[in-house]
């Protein structure tokens, strides 16, 4: 048996193996990952977090090296969805290393949890994440002519009360930038309740800005479940169709 | 008339009547279960409520017991969608009342309400269940998905948030963990203000997860929306259907 | 030309007269309605505004009794959508008027405003309405169960945050009905802030409630807004089939 | 070649050209409106900032009368969505300059932006646009009828917290326009937290609103997401028929 058919396959008994063994170690690499944010720990504890995640990432390093040496088509790998998760990730790590005073990018080391869905345990939840990547793509477009309203819409919506709550409230409506942050707190209907505005004419704008941007804050997540059901129902009847022709 | 008739049965008058019995226990024992919770009562009602609660249990151990005994196939029964809520209602007693110091379940009796839906009076309701169980069926692997993308959003912003505010704001950005709540918090969008980012890169990091999170946090209601307006109308449809070929 | 055809018919110029003075008189009642809460005006206004007030109601009681003199079917029109809410709307100040120390229910009187519709100038509108009626019929079952549902699972929470609330922060979570409103403002994602749980439990348990929540508070939404959908495409589909056979 | 090819078109060289100055003008245009209210910046760069907006709107005005000039229907072209966009844009600055005192309409500037949909670069995203505009038409009326429903429940909302809250917190419900501020953050369930009941009818009441509201509200933009699903699908259906017919 050749190292192409651990890595690359999951209908090996090794190939299972293989995958398992990486799922394990996505799952375990969660522990230290959190832990070593908890300063109240020891010393100790915070250098052994910090050994275990050098080991794991030298783990993960490897790994990556074996997926594209014996991957046939390296680029298309490298490229693929879990490809750039993978490197992502990896690049997240060496970054924060080598560069983490100006940049920490730790964060991003968390979506490699997205590859427990490349292992073949899951292999009906990679269906559904197919259905919904072509979901996505049905009404990309419209998904991103909303998003840019979004971004439009908090735009003028932090120019408005820019203009009605600024001299009311200069500490909190100092700049267009600081009223972006009540725009976007507002308009995502968080409202955590450290900037709001307290003049009639900022009320009433907040009042007109919610009302347009419901309509289109919304839409997008609408779009992706509508979107999918879609999806969903045409496989079925695929599926149905096929059974009839057989 | 035996046993069976009166317990399994609801198209014979004893039968209908245990069921109203039943559904009377059922609304009943929300009162002594809410009214315990006033501790300003006198110390005499508290006793009264507390064995009215005892009363209740005692009452639906009895009913849980001939429902076990008068079916055909116990097991099925012990399984189905009422058993369990069944089941998990008296055990949250049960448990509370022999380990009450370390685990209070008291919460989930109330999970009992969902039984009125099993009674003959809801019986157009207990149609509508079946179709929403339907309905959360047809989209089963992707809200999984959904859920899983979810949590791994909220590690990641949390992870993130923990980056750019736990130095400014120690006290509430501790760990990854109190950052969790954080993220559960906002990406919900409850918003309580209780903790919030106040330095730009933790602003800009929130708004940059409320877009991607909105996409994906109300992406399963969505699907269940959908689905559950697919199985109407195709019900409906072959109900028509049905009628045409009649 | 006699009375029945001005009050009951919008095909006659003395009929559409009448609708349109109804149209100004409930879009003028909103005007004292309004300012008659500002107590800063002086007692002469505040008694200008409720004499407005009466003279409003009394114009109004004048054309309720002239729709049902002149009504064909009496109590068809008194059981009918609008006939319901003139009736509420004149009870509601009526009941306010006489008994107002113990039930102000002045606030149900702007559910006139809803009458607008009923007026020739908004046939179109009166048609969506219709449409809207026709798509809430199609999945009340569903939604009755998810409103069901929605009340379980707000007094679950509640029971819930009281066991882990109530011994930390006994001035908010005293009793499971304070609880009751923290998970109103919760599941809703409203999250005002007035109360928020700080134990990790309760933290804990809000998460998974919100987890539940979300999926099911906001699919009665979704239940409308596709069965609207539908309804809207069968009327195209069936407007265009009539076309194909003329 | 004439100004026409170079204004109106955008399959010349020089139409390109002319589409590809104005996309940047209108990206750059963000800059000194979003910096001029930064006013920690030194009056120079304060001047700076003053001066690059007259100059940005000196072409605009240009661009605007050359596209009225050369177009063949100018009627049509100030009347189309893009027009109005235009000459609000253009009005905004002007009325501004004028009466600024009175009315700064800076905000509507902002809207220039969404004009970057009509430039040949984004042709895949303008049809998304029509998709979307066709999408709107589709629910028109429903639309409507829900958001007058909206305005009505606000007002009803307030009424009834006016009656519940104005005694105990007069300072916040001290009249129904007061109460209105607190109805917009609730139902839109952005919840700041600034405002809300304390009495048990108060919050019974924002109970009963918001269970209400949260069917209404929420609606407008699922019909958007599903119209335009619809909407997506026939175009698709349409390009399929087509195909088979060749």
């Amino acid at each position: 048996m050749n190292l192409q058919d651990i890595v690359q396959r999951s209908d090996t008994v090794a190939g299972r193996r293989f995958d398992r063994i990486v799922l394990l170690l996505i799952i375990a690499s969660v522990v230290p990952m959190s832990l070593s944010t908890v300063t109240s720990f020891s010393q100790m504890w915070l250098a052994v977090f910090a050994a275990a995640e050098y080991v794991i990432i030298v783990l993960f390093t490897i790994e990556y090296v074996l997926r594209i040496v014996t991957a046939e088509r390296k680029w298309a790998y490298i490229l693929s969805f879990y490809g750039v998760i993978d490197l992502v990730a990896l690049l997240s790590f060496y970054v924060t290393m080598f560069w983490g005073g100006m940049l920490d990018l730790r964060a991003f080391r968390a979506l490699r949890l997205l590859r427990l869905f490349s292992t073949f345990e899951f292999a009906r939840y990679a269906k559904a994440t197919v259905r919904i990547g072509r979901a996505l793509k049905y009404a990309r477009d419209e998904a991103a002519v909303f998003l840019f309203a979004t971004l439009v819409l908090l735009y003028i919506a932090a120019m408005g009360i820019y203009h009605f709550e600024s001299e009311v409230q200069p500490e909190k409506f100092d700049t267009v930038f600081h009223s972006l942050w009540w725009a976007v707190v507002t308009l995502t209907t968080v409202g955590y309740g450290d900037t709001y505005p307290i003049t009639v004419g900022g009320r009433i704008w907040t009042f007109v800005i919610l009302l347009l941007g419901m309509g289109i804050v919304a839409v997008p997540a609408g779009l992706i479940a509508t979107g999918l059901s879609r999806a969903i129902e045409e496989e079925r009847r695929a599926a149905r169709g096929g059974e009839e022709e057989d």
